[in-house]
């Protein structure tokens, strides 16, 4: 989506991707190796005129390499800080950032002394490569325990509070090379087993965009940032606290391609190109629709009006995002009336998905 | 833009061009042949579900080669109807469609009578291969036929009474395998030496829309037509008469990709690959300016909020289409005033330009 946002701009592209059918090579140059093969990212570096990713999980060492050989943006410093939670969580309480409360796993003591202090429920994480609900395990009794250490011990961990949030929500923002920010309107998000379901932009107040704003500008400038940055946050009871922080373009952002005035894509790729950056507006109502494992029918889908269709090209797996779709409408009522279509005809969990992200019950 | 809009649909695209740096190479598989090498054709057919084109001078010969082999649309018939003049204007008068008075010129003498038929001024044309105002000459008086014919004589022409137009508009449609059809609004275009620099959709009545689209609905069906079809009409005293059809996507609609709920290039796509029918309402204001020689320069022009901008990726040279912008704004003062931003921007000729198009000077 990067590429299909950056070639209209003049750019062309060149991919490291340890996949033979990664979806971004029909649209550029193709370097296939792993994403910690530090000769093959210099490699891709040196033919490039600046160096980014989209995927936070990419070894520093890689990033160093191509960040030795070319303008590499966002700062190697940010993707390094975000691999970790207990980096990234200590950051975050230096610059004032609210976060729930969290306790350092190391051992089986350590884990008593973090049920101690967080109570239950809370949630053992890895303090690394966890992504979509994957690497953590959510501790309601005594009883969890075992079976916890069980799947997680062994690797460097963190517990954190399990908050009864109201709503979880991401604020996407960009800074450009020139120090230029711009913030897309919170968007409240929806998951199903750890993973993004269903975005929309929009609904909350100006106080609360304020707020999330303000705490992601602190972010952007420790790193002196150039590029997009995802920030999720739990909502409790009007209180804003930093779930984690993606360096890079985010699925809560998608709704961004159709929805605003510039994606986060094009947005990103302006950054790190050192262009101006574009208006962050939303100007359609649009609500995202993500496909996982499989893709609903596509000719039935594209029958619902205003509906955006985004086929990544992926092999089908299960548990796989393969794809999105993207709702647009004039007014509100006529969004949900495409949604409850939407949902009808993609079928599965889609109607209980709907349901609850329309009561405003959290997840 | 053809295979930026079809990839998110799930699409892959193999290219037929002759140039080496086709500017759609870098987003599928490009078969490097002469736009009327028959067996080039038909072995890219052969490797597709699907075939069609984005230039209408494509050789009837090789388009039929690639017919015999995949299923073609929109239909060879509507492609070579469209390029003869001759064969068009029939086709129009046939179907009750309005079209400025005519006169076939095979000769001399056949210009004298075109003369005295149609009168001063009237412009000649060749049937075949014009575009872009080339291949043709507009005869203001009797001087002007010696030049004329030392110029074009010698090809099969047409002579055509010359319409005081009070608009140049354009209505595009497409039409669905299922024969569903859709119509965006009718565009307003300026020519600058008989190339397309300005649209903007919007601002006609809707009984002129009405009209226009029953005329164009009469072509679709003629031709059981599958796909996008540009029908450039004169607007003169309220009246519309046809001044030339494309069989394809066409640059008047290019403000589509971000000012309408579908643009005119996924619609195509949907059409020829048999799904429903994208809505093609206008959902942005939008102005489109067309980049013809050099590109004005990128960094200042996107400073512009809601500029979009299109590289083609093409070289520059004279007269070149190389890329365009469409500027979209959430109210008319607004959008004016940032094509004002964008008129200063690229200086040249723009401001006159945009005085024109802005006072309503036909052209």
């Amino acid at each position: 989506m990067m590429a299909l946002a950056g070639r209209p701009l003049g750019c062309t592209f060149a991919f490291l991707d340890p996949s033979l059918d990664a979806c971004a090579a029909p649209l550029g140059e193709l370097v296939h190796a792993e994403f910690d093969d530090a000769a093959a990212a210099a490699a891709v570096a040196a033919r490039a005129d600046v160096v980014t990713f989209d995927f936070e999980n990419v070894p520093a060492a890689a990033a160093r390499a191509a960040a030795a050989a070319t303008p590499f943006q966002p700062p190697v410093a940010a993707l390094q800080r975000c691999q970790d939670r207990l980096d990234e969580k200590r950051l975050l309480h230096e610059l004032g950032i609210p976060v729930p409360a969290y306790h350092v796993v190391d051992c089986r003591a350590s884990l008593l002394e973090a049920i101690d202090r967080l109570g239950l429920p809370c949630v053992l994480k890895t303090r690394r490569l966890g992504y979509d609900g994957k690497g953590q395990a959510v501790l309601r009794s005594q009883g969890d325990l075992e079976p916890a250490w069980h799947q997680l011990g062994g690797q460097a961990l963190i517990a954190e509070a399990f908050v009864e949030f109201d709503a979880e929500c991401s604020l996407l923002a960009v800074r450009g090379a020139d120090g230029a920010r711009r913030f897309w309107p919170l968007t409240r998000n929806l998951h199903d087993g750890g993973v993004l379901v269903l975005s929309r932009p929009g609904g909350f107040s100006g106080e609360l965009q304020a707020r999330a704003e303000e705490y992601v500008t602190r972010l952007l400038e420790h790193f002196d940032y150039v590029g997009v940055i995802a920030v999720e946050f739990f909502l409790e009871r009007g209180s804003l606290s930093v779930n984690e922080i993606a360096p890079r373009v985010h699925n809560s952002g998608h709704w961004t391609i159709e929805g605003a005035v510039t994606s986060q894509f094009e947005n990103h790729v302006r950054a790190i190109c050192g262009l101006p950056l574009g208006d962050a507006a939303q100007d359609r109502l649009a609500v995202m629709f993500n496909w996982i494992g499989e893709l609903p029918e596509r000719a039935r889908l594209l029958e619902v009006p205003g509906l955006h269709w985004h086929d990544y090209g992926k092999a089908a797996r299960p548990g796989r995002k393969l794809g999105h779709a993207t709702v647009t409408a004039s007014d509100a009522a006529l969004l949900n009336a495409r949604c409850e279509h939407v949902v009808a005809l993609a079928g599965g969990s889609w109607p209980a998905r709907w349901a609850r992200f329309q009561a405003g019950v959290p997840g």
